[in-house]
């Protein structure tokens, strides 16, 4: 099995690394850090024991790579007209793309690129930041769930899941649907509501009335997965992820972290998207679209400011 | 006629010495302002014509102040409890008492505390603001509408009418409820939503998630009226409010202001109780809602970040 990671950043290059440290064949398409990795290596301090990776297959271009059995895209969601000329040259005839990224209709849309690819959702439950060039910090969880959404050949999947798992990563198949919605009640509020109120997800949860609307808006998630036809997710799974927010260390949200450090927020397959499905199927999400609204002026507000 | 005026502030000044300035007997209701008042007098900076007021009946407590026929409330609704204390001593039999504030609720709560007292809604349009101590700067608009809530005596609605006139502000009678939520029909969206996305009504306007959301939040406000059986508004009366607002200077409402002089914000009646009737009578205000949350969350946080 051959790997390849469009992506290598916090998530793409922790689950790359894992696979290549375990000896796996791993191929990394890189951009800044190209020279500092063909050098120095990447190193990965790691909650589940830190490594240093020395020889790499590292690549500035996808034209230089080779062809792939397994293609994880780590790219932010924004960037993902890139993989219209980033991904050809890494296909096969069965290779199978893992689009390791947040949202909903992320699958669909690649899917339309290439229509004859085969496709599964990967969904990682991890924190982790890559903090200097070459250097990926893992800080807890880890785990990765697969959702296949295209592939016809089960054997492969096995397979993915196979070796993460011989690579210290816990990593299961998962119904794409259930999980792409499940995660997305957990996404959908504690993304954009720390941006909106500039705070953090412990904050928001100790304040009666925004611990009421993250509830509300993780409903909404439920009732519009419920109307696009997920019927196993209900309250006590939104209660569930609040119980374990409370529980969990402060923390940034992916959007939080973009917003401040002024790159562009992942707002169309985390909020626009899935608000449109759900209203496809006659469900509104009216809170969630209020904060897409606030998430779009903020965006722009932010862009104006650096201009 | 005798005026009392209690809370003498951007509002309750304004009406109170153009009235005075008319020849009118009015009384105030003077806080950190008295000694300088005392001496100097009112200055009326006034797009209408600026004025000043040598001898002015000022007082620091209301035990000092003589019974009126009419008493003009300016405090700020998050004070209205003080009422308690403040406002017997200026009362007689039919005193009428005009609540010149924004929101829905404050007549129900103040007949409460004064069940035989006549009441009735002040619905000031007017830009205007205490700059310094004795200093109105009133720099447009300045129209006044009164509703009457449980006032019987319609003559001396009549004169309250009448004696604004001569004093050159425009003043006119309104269906008590009608008026109270027409004007929260441009309160709802734009105080909370200045102060959420820490901006102007120029540039909500100007963006289109924004545009469309403040239409949505308006449309809230309307379908909340008519479910508590105010039918005589309607989505025409939305479009009018913004488009009235495109073409107004670009305004900071006064929920803004006092967020950011760091003043607490009247959230109780602009938004808890309309959105509370509202859902009495089995409308929920979805995104009003949130934005309830929002701002209960960011007067909290403005809280902790004083201490």
């Amino acid at each position: 099995m051959r790997y390849g990671v469009i992506g290598t950043g916090a998530i793409g290059g922790y689950y790359g690394t894992k696979l290549a440290y375990a000896g796996k064949e791993v191929h990394f398409l890189l951009h800044k850090d190209l020279e500092y990795v063909k050098k120095y290596g990447f190193s990965v301090d790691s909650c589940d024991g830190s490594f240093h990776l020395k020889e790499v297959n590292v690549y500035g271009n996808t034209k230089e790579m080779p062809p792939c059995d397994v293609v994880m895209v780590g790219l932010k969601s924004v960037n993902n007209h890139l993989l219209k000329t980033l991904l050809p040259p890494l296909l096969k005839e069965d290779t199978l793309v893992v689009l390791i990224q947040n949202g909903i209709g992320l699958e669909a849309d690649v899917q339309q690129m290439f229509p004859n690819v085969q496709l599964a959702a990967g969904l990682a439950f991890i924190c982790s930041a890559k903090t200097e060039p070459g250097k990926i910090n893992h800080q807890c969880y880890g785990y990765i769930n697969i959702g296949n959404y295209s592939c016809k050949n089960q054997q492969i999947i096995n397979q993915v899941i196979e070796d993460f798992r011989a690579a210290g990563v816990d990593a299961n198949e998962v119904e794409y649907e259930e999980a792409r919605w499940k995660k997305a009640v957990w996404n959908m509020p504690f993304n954009g509501m720390t941006v909106a109120l500039n705070t953090r997800t412990d904050l928001l949860l100790q304040h009666p009335s925004t611990l009421q609307l993250i509830k509300d808006q993780m409903m909404e998630v439920i009732g519009a997965a419920q109307a696009c036809g997920v019927k196993n997710i209900n309250e006590t799974f939104a209660d569930k992820m609040i119980y374990n927010t409370i529980h969990m260390t402060p923390y940034s949200p992916s959007m939080k972290l973009d917003y401040d450090f002024g790159r562009p927020m992942e707002i169309e397959y985390i909020y626009t998207r899935p608000i449109k499905e759900a209203r496809k199927a006659g469900y509104h999400m009216k809170k969630l679209e209020m904060l897409e609204a606030e998430l779009r002026f903020l965006e722009k507000k932010e862009e104006t400011k650096c201009v």
